[in-house]
């Protein structure tokens, strides 16, 4: 089965309006656990179970492991792919990721343990807020490109172009990566607005694209916490939101140099940090 | 600091719009991590960490524990309360739960354990899906009460009544438990919408109101697998989103007997499994 059949199933519902009901045919978006599993000098263990979208599964296992810093390069990654396991029947099998790490043996994940259903949200968040995040590693953003309020403005509707599992179920999140000219250089979907993030920073990193210090990232939804640090970490000095961003987004923003947009549809937006990349609209009647 | 004050925060925001930059003041949903601890036995053991608006954070708690089945009924939990860790400091304390557990030992929670950092989305479904809820002890629903079309289209309008953050943010979702007359029992909010859900369903536990037979559980944007097992776990019947469900959340309704429906907005709805409890709406003359 396809990759674009597979993120999506059909249903027979009935629809209620004006006083009537009526049968049809409904498409709706697939929702799947995948096992994201680690493979290393010989062993394997099993890193998290997440529900998402099937579809650009590899990338997703990427950028989750990468948004954990489990690995932080292309080169880290030896080999992803589908479960080969006997015991597991067909579908299954496309519902297991296995990634072969670069390294002699598994990582320890003690810090990770401690937490044991914590939402993928929370890979650092748990363990002391901003302040791991730079323990951690995380640098203040370089100053990276200025973009202008136009090409902001356009983003949305690059986005809507782009997103064909959304326009036929109305049921996905979508995460756009883009150049600082408003030009869309991947998309993707998902029933979690984090799988989609996870899918496009995969997607970089596999591509051996990170950092990301020349991008926008533009976001469906609310900008959270994790949408802040997943971006943070592969370098995104700019994150747009078509809702609003909650308080530890922004906090991330201001302490790392992130300009955060949210709120970015209609023909507004709101900045709530970073102001100095976004160059004012262009004056009316100049070129 | 009252619930309230914490649910929010205050922020300088600048405004693009119409070709000019406005700075003004704004108010954002608070966001920040919850460490929920278990305590029993004399033992103390990180079970999670969520990302959450503050307030209602024991509710968050117990409807946590009831979703993952480590609880299942108001009597086996003997106390929630703050983290009086002295280490920590006051906000950090605001930060971390502790529910004490009426069991002389902690549970076995082997089988989470493997997850190292699944979502909280996946307590369940990582261990074989629909089949592993029949396994771990769910039923079909029984009949329950009907509704009519008129109630379910009343609901979002009841809903946006009581959501006092969202109305002043914008970045909340939002989930509220209604009689199958149509009447608010209880509505909370997050920045996640599943933890708006198991607020809800843990204000049910902590007041022994469970199981839900009798209840509607309405929830702002889509309805995911882990909405669908929440309200399964609670015996909610009737789940309604504002927006699209997962083709997993349609698996389970059929599969539990559970009436879900999608699109309640704008005077319509559709119905994706369970019809039967839904009457047509009164034909036009009649009172």
């Amino acid at each position: 089965m396809s990759e674009r059949a597979r993120s999506r199933t059909r249903a027979r519902i009935t629809t209620f309006e004006d006083g009537r009901t009526r049968e049809r045919s409904d498409q709706l978006a697939a929702e799947e656990p995948l096992e994201i599993r680690l493979v290393a000098g010989g062993r394997t263990r099993t890193l998290a179970v997440t529900m998402r979208t099937p579809g650009s599964d590899f990338e997703l296992a990427a950028g989750l492991l990468h948004g954990e810093r489990i690995v932080t390069d292309r080169a880290d990654v030896q080999r992803i792919r589908y479960c080969t396991d006997p015991d597991l029947d067909t579908a299954q099998q496309y519902n297991v990721v296995s990634v072969e790490l670069a390294v002699p043996e598994l990582p320890e994940l003690r810090g990770l343990d401690r937490h044991s259903f914590t939402s993928s949200a929370c890979g650092v968040c748990g363990r002391a807020g901003l302040e791991s995040l730079e323990s951690t590693g995380c640098e203040p953003l370089p100053r990276g490109p200025d973009v202008t309020a136009d090409v902001l403005l356009r983003l949305p509707a690059r986005m809507r172009e782009g997103q064909g599992i959304f326009e036929a179920t109305g049921g996905l999140h979508a995460a756009g990566l883009f150049t600082a000219d408003g030009d869309l250089v991947c998309l993707r979907e998902d029933v979690g607005r984090h799988n989609a993030v996870d899918k496009v920073l995969g997607w970089a990193l596999l591509e051996g694209r990170l950092p990301l210090f020349d991008h926008v990232l533009a976001v469906s939804g609310r900008s959270s916490y994790e949408i802040a640090q997943k971006a943070l970490v592969a370098g995104v000095p700019i994150v747009c939101s078509v809702s609003a961003p909650s308080s530890l987004a922004v906090d991330v923003a201001e302490r790392f140099g992130m300009t955060l947009v949210g709120f970015l549809r209609e023909g507004r937006f709101n900045v709530y940090a970073g102001r100095q990349r976004i160059g004012s609209p262009a004056p009316v009647g100049e070129p």
